[in-house]
């Protein structure tokens, strides 16, 4: 027992003393970004002058020009691209979807009910024949079902994957790693049975009338069917009209299309530590989104937050001991092969991360970090969890990174994820809905404070 | 130190054993609300088929209605009407503000940009003449500016009070606490000094277009001046150009005015508890709001979930030891009669409330309870820590009730308050943005279950 209250004592003493020094850059940091912060209205251009920026787009490039421009106006030491050749898959502009009764069972619709329902092709789908196809519907809620199905009642037809969110889960990361396989798997698991379309209902625990994309995948051996997603509001009329009609059918009508890869860029801005600049500390989201939105919460507050560091740390002339490194990466919505780029990269130069953090998770209030580290380096984290305390965050109990710092972790770099609030962000992912509009100024420089603190305590007492 | 490690033990056992009977319950119950929940579409009834609802409206009146409706109609052991006399203010239908540049001044407004400000009136006062009126304006950030120009600078001019939140607090209750004073006060502190009118900017963090209204006061010696809240958008228009021009007018024309009181209920619903029923403990909202929104987070949000914990319990066959009883209070916003009265007939009639828990501060995220009650008390919450944390609640350090718990507070009765994230309550509180649509159903329904789960413990082992 006495060891634990010597160690007790310990870490209140090391505290106390962690806390003195750093209360004062804390303070200023923090008041720099809710005061005089510019994230809230980069996001704003971002979001409109370059708007959804697929990888491979147009837009894609744009945001890369916009990210670089604004790092070099701020006068960060260091600003530049890393080239990286990424996916091109393009939506197409003719996606079209529709009920159509059997004949003679027209009187399934209820009056004022339209046929038409709004699709829109998941990332990485192939198109339909151009005139569309039609074909009945079974629908499963998980690929068990769909097995006990089987070849016989799954051949020719539309699968209508269905399993909705479980909302007796606490975070919605949860609830959507409970159904996205529907989604990413999908196009697989029904062509295995002869199908010859998919239709996913969309990942959201809301119940409204935007269709949600995300990537999908194909497998080598197995036949390439078109995937496309519902809102959730037409998932539950088509189940409803199913059970009063088996005979159904779906029309559905896309001209997506992969092209062949492009360049693109990752774009990094970089303050150098004033006595390690050897030692790295990475901190950003990805720049590409998807193309329904304006990739407002997905992830250009992410971007947004990380520039907003480096230029907070600068207007007030504060001076990090280690290097400190905004990058926005590229691809990380189908591909990722900007986070693998950035971290072979880092390898071949024998670059050393200290700490890589992700903000992928939306511009929402943040509640902690999730982190993946060594118990040595969590402990030191912890000593400092009542200067995040006063800003609303406290949870440090989860483990993770980011998708995009996956590869850094993987050669053992510890990483952190930056964890807002989650109940909102599932109602904009990936949707129409992820536009600029719905982001809280004050939730997003709040992730900014956030990481901008731990990323400073992390440059002025080491890793 | 043994003492210590004793109590701590004992900490400790009394937890897990207060923690294992209760599991079911609690996991019964948040299911309930995820996957069955009322509140959402109990919210949209109330604020699209009643709406605003000032005291002493039809709608209040509407209100009242729908609340009473909804308790019966689950079949609460009992359900009434607690009568009550509120005030009853009209803001009319004649707002209209204006910049009136000086003669050979028009220029100080740069093309394109509108004369008109969209005003209104605060809550309470009095309208201007019928033609509306015109005068120069003084500018100041708080009360002691004002005295310091004195009598001679502001006579017969509008006074526009103008100091912002100051952003850089964490939350935004705080923010309000440090600016309010100058909307419930400006009025009189203004007249002081012989203003014949007053502007206030609106007591938001945002940047927007939109007017706050929001209580104002007289007082009985000094001469009553007409006052209303400008949007912060138009207090920065209006800010710049005074820099430019001191000679311009503003000019206001308002018909708001009061009537004579009128009656008016509080709305009552209560589970009797099967052990103890007269123990009691009240939880709910105020089901008066300002006149602009819907009133959906201020305070639509509190009433139905308090209705929604009761609905809860009763669904599941939940039988509580103690009574358990939801109170829509009225008047709220600008009187606080009901609450007052409440807490008036419970003494009369002797009742014991073990608790009183308000949800006014929004549907949001809930992060955790304040608490003003004995220390034994608050040491047997925080027994219950843990249950609350896997709903991201952990916040338990902060004293406070509720303003219409506030009488039974001063009579001695433990209070709480729900405490959800606070960053966006200001965007909506007391404007036209708050409405029904604002609200996340997945974030009202986490503090109905929050305050349910808290419900459920203290009936269940007493308070």
């Amino acid at each position: 027992m006495k060891k634990i209250i010597a160690l007790s004592l310990w870490v209140i003493v090391q505290h106390a003393s962690a806390q003195v020094p750093d209360s004062d850059a804390v303070k200023k940091i923090s008041d720099e970004i809710f005061l005089n912060g510019h994230c809230y209205r980069n996001l704003e251009f971002l979001c409109k002058k370059a708007g959804p920026r697929l990888s491979g787009s147009l837009q894609a490039q744009k945001a890369v020009e916009i990210c670089r421009n604004l790092m070099a106006n701020y006068g960060f030491d260091t600003v530049y691209l890393q080239e990286v050749m990424v996916p091109h898959w393009e939506r197409g502009k003719k996606e079209r979807g529709k009920i159509v009764p059997a004949k003679g069972e027209g009187k399934i619709l209820e009056k004022g009910r339209k046929l038409d329902v709004t699709i829109c092709a998941l990332g990485g789908s192939i198109g339909t024949p151009e005139k569309g196809m039609a074909a009945g519907v079974v629908e499963v809620k998980n690929f068990e079902e769909l097995k006990n199905l089987g070849r016989e009642k799954v051949a020719g037809k539309i699968v209508f994957f269905n399993r909705p969110f479980d909302l007796a889960k606490f975070t919605t990361f949860e609830m959507y790693g409970g159904a996205v396989d529907q989604r990413s798997r999908g196009a697989i698991e029904a062509a295995r049975f002869g199908a010859v379309g998919a239709i996913c209902r969309s990942m959201t625990p809301a119940i409204d009338d935007f269709p949600h994309t995300g990537a999908m995948h194909y497998e080598d051996s197995i036949q390439q069917i078109p995937f496309c997603a519902i809102s959730t509001k037409d998932a539950e009329l088509l189940s409803a009209l199913l059970k009063k009609s088996s005979k159904l059918k779906f029309f559905m009508k896309m001209n997506c299309r992969t092209l062949p890869d492009v360049k693109s860029w990752n774009v990094i801005g970089e303050i150098r530590g004033s006595q390690f600049p050897d030692e790295i500390i990475a901190v950003g989201g990805h720049l590409d989104s998807w193309d329904l939105g304006e990739g407002a919460h997905d992830d250009g507050a992410g971007c947004m937050q990380a520039i907003e560091i480096l230029r907070c740390f600068k207007a007030l002339g504060l001076k990090p001991k280690r290097t400190i490194r905004a990058v926005m990466w590229m691809n990380e919505e189908n591909g990722l092969r900007g986070g693998e780029e950035y971290a072979k990269r880092a390898r071949q130069k024998n670059e050393k991360h200290i700490l890589a953090i992700e903000s992928d998770a939306g511009g929402f209030t943040p509640r902690g970090f999730s982190m993946t580290m060594p118990e040595d380096k969590k402990a030191k984290i912890l000593l400092w969890k009542d200067i995040f305390y006063p800003y609303g965050v406290y949870d440090f109990s989860r483990k993770g990174g980011g998708a995009d710092i996956g590869p850094l972790e993987r050669q053992g770099v510890p990483v952190m994820g930056l964890l807002p609030d989650s109940q909102r962000y599932f109602d904009y992912h990936h949707a129409a809905t992820d536009i600029f509009e719905n982001v809280n100024k004050r939730e997003l420089e709040l992730g900014a404070v956030t990481m901008a603190i731990m990323v400073w305590m992390v440059a002025e007492h080491g890793f």
